[in-house]
């Protein structure tokens, strides 16, 4: 049975993305830094199309993630490259590049229709516009028995997470503080449930997986 | 050589308290499910004169913060029984009871001139008014080569944190959502540097824990 997950990198304060995002720093000040601990990894560079890279205690926690996933869900934000400026721009490319990491069916929330795009690598980009419920089950039927990961921005992770249609959440909780900025858990419904189900460290994140019910 | 520490309960969402506080319920709407996991340890309920309480990965991080204090530093509205209507009274008595679990010299941090309070079991509740640094500075003298700990709430641990008097941060994250209330990491400068130390984590609760700097 093929899970929904949220995944996602996540400052010391809660932030996923810091404040005054532009084109040139579309994770905000400061946001960057959410996203070193990967970076750097082997099992990160690989489907970005780069060599070389890192082995440790936190290539285990990506290699799992990347090998279960048949499809990936995202706010309209996150494809067109955070929020910014730009974000008034309902047909803005997304900052994927020609040959998106996903190489997999990605599900993208917005209330604008817009037609499909297939990228190279075997990543397509489908525009969906009547909610997240739908979005997800649309993300589901296309991974075929595999997982679906929510994979942001805040909005989409909160809107899933309210709608109980998460079966797991696994925060990776960077040492910095960002301050300001796009907080993750904002809002949520006291009445989601929550469990502890693994939690691994290494010296640059710790890796914190919830089941959700 | 003695350090200031910061040792708290905070949910998955970042709060220390939840919405709504009132005299009945001064953790707010939810709040009391972030001190579950403590109050049922043999090592919490002892210095709270209370019998009995089980022993587990849990009670370890609480023995050894205990043992190494010798003095605490907190808020006023942690001193008067949290957030709530009855703050805008500035004599309103600790809901420490006759026999506070402190057991040595606590400093609260008010705007408000008060008289020392000696309780029953060692424990002392001193005023001081000139300032977190000031505070921090009489718990240091008083604890006399023992440890400080900076208890809360929020605004205490944010002042403490802003100001660079922090040694060490402890989170211990409930994985419960209180979707609103009073977030202790907020308004943080970016340039306070964290440093992963140790990751304790058991079925009800993670231990992470920083050195500040």
């Amino acid at each position: 049975m093929s899970k929904v997950k949220i995944d996602i990198s996540v400052s010391l304060d809660g932030y996923v993305a810091g404040p005054d995002p532009s084109l040139d720093d579309p994770l905000g000040k400061g946001g960057e830094q959410l996203h070193e601990w990967v970076v750097g990894l082997a099992a990160w560079r690989k489907p970005h199309g780069l060599e070389g890279g890192e082995t440790n205690q936190d290539s285990e926690v990506v290699e799992e993630l990347t090998a279960g996933l048949g499809a990936t869900a995202m706010g309209r934000r996150m494809f067109s490259g955070g929020s910014g400026p730009w974000e008034e721009d309902p047909n803005a490319n997304g900052w994927w590049g020609a040959e998106p990491p996903f190489r997999h069916p990605v599900f993208v929330l917005t209330h604008h229709p817009r037609e499909r795009l297939e990228m190279k690598g075997g990543t397509t980009f489908e525009f969906v516009t009547d909610g997240v419920e739908a979005a997800l089950e649309r993300a589901r039927v296309a991974a075929d028995g595999k997982d679906v990961n929510v994979s942001g921005g805040a909005d989409a992770v909160q809107q899933c997470l309210n709608a109980r249609l998460v079966d797991e959440m696994q925060l990776h909780v960077v040492p910095v503080a960002l301050g300001s900025g796009r907080r993750l858990l904002d809002g949520l419904d006291p009445a989601i449930r929550f469990e502890i189900d693994r939690v691994i460290d290494s010296p640059s994140v710790t890796h914190l997986r919830y089941r959700v019910s």
